[in-house]
């Protein structure tokens, strides 16, 4: 996925601009920030389009975002927007596409030393050609366009989304880069952020039936043991997924582990995550690596109801490997300081009741909290959760027992038409200690679940009225216990 | 789809031929058409695979139809295989796939008057290449390969499955064959099938991501008037979805409708419903235009856990065109001749109970029956039936009131591993008259759901075990009052 680079139908195009318009008209105090569908701990820009999680990194106590407008945090939990808009010096026939940036502390290209420098896919409209480029900053908020773009050209239209990092053991910058109609990562590597040399390919692979894009390549400790290291690539899929794949690279090749299952291993098993990428750590403290998604599918996301801009991003989540019987397995978890937002506790523990109910002592007046949920799986039985509820609205959560399939249906959830938007999700959830745990955190226009401590995550979006607020516990059968704690969330904006 | 034209991976072959083998051993009469899974009342070869359906007429008092095996029918509920293969005369690197078969009563083609003419795609297997053929039988039984053929060569790789038909206004055979990758329907004109001229293309429309497949081309009266009549084509799109178009042709070009829908229509919203294609009259006699399809899905038809032989056809379906408040749509109706095959009947009239039960009063002690049940919608519920329960498996069908979501959860049904077979199909299901009417084929491997008398349709393969014959009711509220007419099925076979 690009910055909005998709060609947009004439008359999306059209609510688009409509959208920002509006959004232009609302800007005041009072309202930013409050306006409908609004995510009220999720970041979105102030007004307008956000588009591919792109140059992140954390440097000099900060961890720095971009779309190619620029936000940062310190806490990955509230955010400050630093411009809508970073870039500056490539003349009008060229856009900036999704990429990432690094700091280049010993000065290779020239830029200067600690120079901030974002690689990213140069687009020339008028020809449509993708070739990747370099800008460099000074001060991480305003990029100049390199007068020797674009750095790499195979003059290809499907040529995209660069993730650069520095390889220590090889003392080189590598780059890899989606080749999206071939479905192949190309691995190149530089001295000098501006001369790249290829040095092999990757795919097709896993899922390899639609375009590639986005690819983002990191080392994660296996089992928490930092002396056993494995790389993840993750890559996404045309135009809703993410598959990622577990090996190894040595600074020129990425080699998929032993025992890789030939079945596509996917990030999110939800409707709307994708493009995800993680920070680098360029102050070399930190202990995790954080990702964060763009939470959107393209099939809808030029027309999502919100008035105040199009989009934002996921939760930041903590990754993992973990070693489960059937192999190694990229674990998800939300960042732990999500829960200084925690307020109005509740905790609910009960038989559930045959039926649907409403859920006791747990009722948001918005939809913009977190639940906790853990059922017992020893009975057979088809359970579940209804969120967003009201108005003869709602997202059914649901399990069955015997199946093992976690179903959500948010075919008839959203208080506006949204073409396309009429989907479920559903995959396979295995009980751990004969229990199945669900992280359950909605925001206004999301839902993100994080079953089983993270092994199997789904992100969706939902847009409910905001009257649709209620929760409901449903069974089919007796004999299900259920421990669930809640939270009401607060507002980073307010 | 082809004559098990697939590449399919070296394992899978060998268990199609272990399959095949293992069948050939099994076969006496008292073992034949009781093998596990092996449906009793629809049709399928007596070994071995079954294809696309292909050359379907109406002839002489006769249903003939062809997987280039043979079958005849006279009612189309009890079946007569005439020949596991009818055709001959090509060399080895030919394979005959999907195409049709007509009568040419005028000696057009010169091979005879009254002579069966077979229109098929040529496969030759060392180039891949796929052309259009004939072959022509005095029988029906036997067809001799024409010696001129290719009759239409485009030198493709992707272009295939030709319908043939007698267009009468123009005096004229028509060719509507698949032009796959570009997603295509290619128009030719002859006036002795084997001379044929380029007319028109259409295509790309409705759901074009995928490969097109097996045209097939009629006229079906709009609501019965038979003065208002309307072309419908049917286009299956890789791997597993027929789309259908409505619109008008002239003997050169099919043009749609006014205020035809941009989305895509579907012939069949389940999981396993491929290639139909409608009976031509040759003998003018047939009041109704009557359609045939594969139960099955490429994924996983190769390794389907019969062992008699891989894949049936859908029970027959009577086709309508009716119009709705959105427009004209093609209704499907299971033929009423079935009925005959009712015995055991059952009636079960209540309002359904919250929690799971027993279905009480029709405990069928094998998966071959017909549900016929009608369900209030006006309280908000969300109810259903689990067939093919037992061994802690089952199919769900599950309908909400609010969503108006018809959902079948086949997840956890075969008592074997399929691959990719893990599915759940969904659609929206309009009550009509505060009511949704379900019509329920289960047939051992597969379950046919028309809803609302045939508007939406669903097909899938299930592959239970035995033992699971277990019916149940569902709700999760009260207040859905149930009306059910059930029977048993008798074989066809026995």
């Amino acid at each position: 996925m690009k910055i909005q680079k998709m060609k947009i139908p004439t008359i999306l195009g059209a609510l688009l601009v409509a959208g920002t318009l509006s959004a232009g008209a609302q800007m005041n105090s009072d309202s930013l920030y409050k306006e409908p569908y609004r995510p009220q701990y999720h970041f979105s820009p102030e007004k307008g389009w956000i588009g591919d999680p792109s140059g992140f990194m954390y440097y000099q106590g900060k961890y720095h975002m971009y779309w190619w407008g620029k936000v940062e945090s310190t806490d990955l939990v509230h955010y400050q927007q630093i411009t809508p808009y970073a870039m500056t010096g490539a003349d009008d026939n060229i856009s900036y596409f999704t990429g990432s940036a690094v700091i280049d502390k010993n000065n290779t290209a020239g830029f200067g030393k600690g120079a901030y420098v974002a690689a990213y896919t140069v687009f020339e409209k008028d020809s449509k050609k993708q070739a990747q480029g370099i800008s460099f900053s000074h001060d991480g908020k305003t990029f100049h366009y390199y007068e020797g773009n674009p750095v790499l050209d195979l003059w290809s239209t499907e040529f995209r989304d660069p993730t650069v990092f520095w390889h220590e053991p090889t003392q080189k910058w590598v780059m890899a880069v989606a080749k999206a109609l071939e479905k192949k990562i190309k691995f190149y590597t530089s001295p000098d952020l501006k001369s790249w040399t290829w040095t092999s390919d990757f795919g097709p692979a896993g899922d390899s039936e639609k375009s590639w894009e986005c690819p983002d390549l990191f080392q994660l400790p296996v089992d928490g043991d930092s002396d056993k290291k494995r790389w993840v690539m993750v890559v996404s899929v045309n135009w809703a997924q993410e598959q990622y794949f577990i090996g190894d690279f040595d600074g020129t090749s990425f080699k998929l582990m032993e025992n890789h299952p030939a079945e596509p291993l996917y990030v999110d098993k939800g409707l709307d995550f994708y493009a995800s990428r993680t920070f680098q750590d360029f102050d070399g403290t930190l202990d995790s690596k954080i990702s964060i998604g763009w939470v959107a599918t393209w099939d809808y996301a030029p027309v999502a109801p919100s008035r105040y801009g199009k989009g934002f991003w996921s939760i930041p989540r903590n990754l993992e490997l973990k070693t489960y019987k059937e192999g190694v397995r990229l674990v998800q978890k939300p960042v732990e300081q999500l829960q200084t937002l925690r307020h109005k506790p509740a905790s609910v523990k009960r038989a559930l009741s045959v039926g649907t109910q409403r859920l006791p002592g747990f009722v948001p007046d918005e939809n913009v909290y977190e639940l906790d949920a853990s059922f017992s799986t020893d009975v057979s039985n088809t359970f579940g959760l209804n969120l967003c509820v009201g108005e003869g609205r709602k997202v059914v959560v649901s399990y069955d027992t015997d199946s093992h399939n976690l179903v959500i249906d948010r075919t008839h959830c959203s208080d506006v038409q949204i073409p396309k938007f009429s989907r479920m999700a559903y995959a396979r959830v295995e009980p751990v200690d004969n229990k199945i745990h669900l992280h359950i955190f909605v925001d206004k226009s999301s839902i993100e679940i994080f079953a089983n401590d993270g092994k199997d995550v789904f992100t969706l979006l939902t847009y409910p009225g905001e009257a649709q607020t209620g929760i409901e516990l449903f069974a089919q059968k007796k004999g299900t216990k259920m421990e669930l704690d809640a939270w009401m969330l607060k507002s980073i904006w307010r």
